[in-house]
């Protein structure tokens, strides 16, 4: 590895820890040992909503529809199948092609009819019979970004409900939920927000849904009366009644730190940094005469840039040796992801400077032949 | 409150931080900010099925077994329903009566048909359509710890599987899955074994139901080929197959220190201190004429003692104005749980004769117009 600077693009997969993250862990500690069970009562318990309102305002939604907890698929899991529930007499959900496969694999274990269809095909795909529109907002691997306001439209005149997975986009732009009269959402914490490897995921039910929302899984955290140790299950009346069980308050502790970092950021600058991080990065990538997988077109573009080359793989190996992170998504992607919190334009100029450096030397013929690691 | 030393007797509720905790989660940040997305090559892949396997050995179960990520509850969901798919002929579970009410609120919402028995009627109630038995071992409220061994075996003659929630047990006594036959469990970390508020808890699934075993929420973690972004979930081989999205790593780092406190811990002397803690609590109970209502009888007993009282909550608030934590739980029991890996007898001689001159002295009137927090 180089000793040259570290410049990170894979922020979209995993952010780097926040200033302010270990103090967060050792206040964690020390309300522990001080305070012992009486830390639920001592702000504990409120954790899950308070950090939920704080991503509230990174998704456009007003308070109380908000919460931490639980994994992302988790709770994809809870809320398509609470989905699936406000729309009993329809058998239908519909999802996109290449969808993230964690997501697809949670769809078509919920016993619906599951239909999967590429992205220009989605809105015509909704009818009569569909219940649910679960999608990815950005996607994973390709960087394309959906419609959420017009997909989520085009569900509402079909009489369907919207679910998105918003991991890709939370932290990286401007989003509009209660605008866009999205249902029911959940990302991840741990991509653009930084809140540390496998950091709770977030879930967002608008207002209309949350005296109905039935979700799968009941358990004490989301009980109306938590402390009344009722055999009956009674969902709290607001946002809780997603929860389940117990969340980690260490992790919480930690995303709480990483939250920080965007507290009165101006969420159309945060756009307009991403976007000018991978316009540069696509127009360095015309230089170079490498294939761009991710939209052109502004508004069909997430933070990410998706580049194609036959040996992405060992490319990638090279530009990690190189001190440029990047990541690789099969069969043939070199993936940069731009986290606009903190990514600037030297850094993809840099970036790209050494990926050109990388192909004109062909420095990635030496991982041809390598072992991949099981985890990438 | 007083200045008195703290006795801590609710770590059946939360436990402690251990030594070395802060050390581990600075260790974690540390990991993070230097090998950033790399770190899930350098030892975090694995560690829900590393710290599954320590906690293995609290349960008496061979390696491969156990592992941890989620909340209880939402193993808890996995596990009953991945036993129900077991038995899809059977309509039943069968549970007992004034169980532990999160589990009891998942049994009713599988759509099978729950039949809740008390305790001393569950071997009988197992039939030809139980499909499940799922008991929580030691209960919360009564410290009444069931015959695991003979119910499983009740279970197992009657053609149903047998499922445990050992939230109350593991970390307090000598367990014996492998032995007993036990098919599937689920247990907490952040009581006996200290692993901090909402730790991560863990799943044992017998080796001879891991190859079929069918869980609701499939997820990336849980793939057989993780990193392959197959559109298909293959579940993995082993006990990974339990796992759906991604656990804190924070998380996971603290309950890994907490574990190192029980490394090499001789679990029959576990069990030993453990009972001579309870017999000494319920003696001096008795010489206080206070009623208990935990078994008498040491097989039938876990690691607490539940006391009656009128003005329960009351005495529970004065007791812990003295210095000795317990817990109240409704209506009238103050609870007092031993962890026999740091309580001593000492401590209980201490808090019993702080409870008898709190109880002499009345001091407890004081909170009998008091406002109960909504956290207890």
């Amino acid at each position: 590895m180089t000793d040259r600077r570290r410049i990170y693009l894979d922020g979209n997969s995993l952010g780097p820890p926040s200033p302010g993250t270990l103090e967060a862990l050792q206040a964690v500690v020390a309300d522990w040992e001080r305070d012992l069970i009486g830390g639920w009562n001592a702000g504990w318990w409120d954790l899950p909503v308070t950090i939920g309102a704080r991503i509230g305002l990174l998704l456009g939604a007003a308070p109380g529809q908000v919460v931490v907890g639980d994994s992302t698929t988790v709770l994809w899991f809870k809320l398509v199948s609470a989905a699936l529930r406000l729309r009993p007499e329809r058998p239908t959900i519909v999802t996109q092609a290449d969808g993230f496969p964690t997501d697809r694999h949670v769809l078509d274990a919920l016993g619906a009819r599951v239909v999967a269809v590429a992205g220009d095909d989605l809105a015509s795909a909704v009818g009569s019979d569909t219940a649910v529109l679960a999608l990815t907002h950005v996607d994973y691997r390709t960087g394309r970004r959906l419609d959420l306001a017009g997909l989520t439209a085009a569900a509402h005149d079909a009489g369907a409900v919207a679910v998105w997975d918003l991991s890709h986009s939370v932290g990286a732009m401007d989003l509009h939920l209660d605008e866009a009269e999205v249902d029911l959402a959940v990302g991840c914490t741990y991509k653009y927000l930084n809140g540390g490897p496998g950091s709770p995921a977030f879930a967002y039910v608008a207002e209309r849904h949350l005296s109905t929302l039935d979700q799968p899984i009941p358990g004490w955290v989301g009980h109306a009366d938590s402390f009344s140790m009722s055999e009956v299950h009674v969902p709290a009346p607001g946002i809780r009644r997603v929860l389940s069980g117990t969340p980690s308050i260490v992790a919480l502790g930690a995303l709480a730190a990483a939250l920080d970092r965007f507290d009165g950021v101006d969420l159309q600058a945060l756009r307009a940094q991403s976007l000018a991080l991978t316009d540069r990065c696509i127009q360095r990538a015309d230089e170079l005469g490498l294939e761009t997988v991710t939209p052109r077109d502004a508004e069909s573009r997430g933070s990410q840039v998706s580049l194609r080359h036959e040996h992405a793989w060992s490319v990638v190996q090279a530009c990690i040796d190189a001190g440029v992170v990047g990541d690789f998504r099969p069969p043939d992607l070199i993936r940069f992801g731009f986290a606009p919190r903190y990514t600037t334009l030297v850094d993809v100029d840099e970036a790209m400077t050494r990926l050109t450096e990388v192909l004109r030397t062909e420095s990635w013929r030496k991982w041809l032949n390598a072992d991949r690691p099981t985890v990438t």
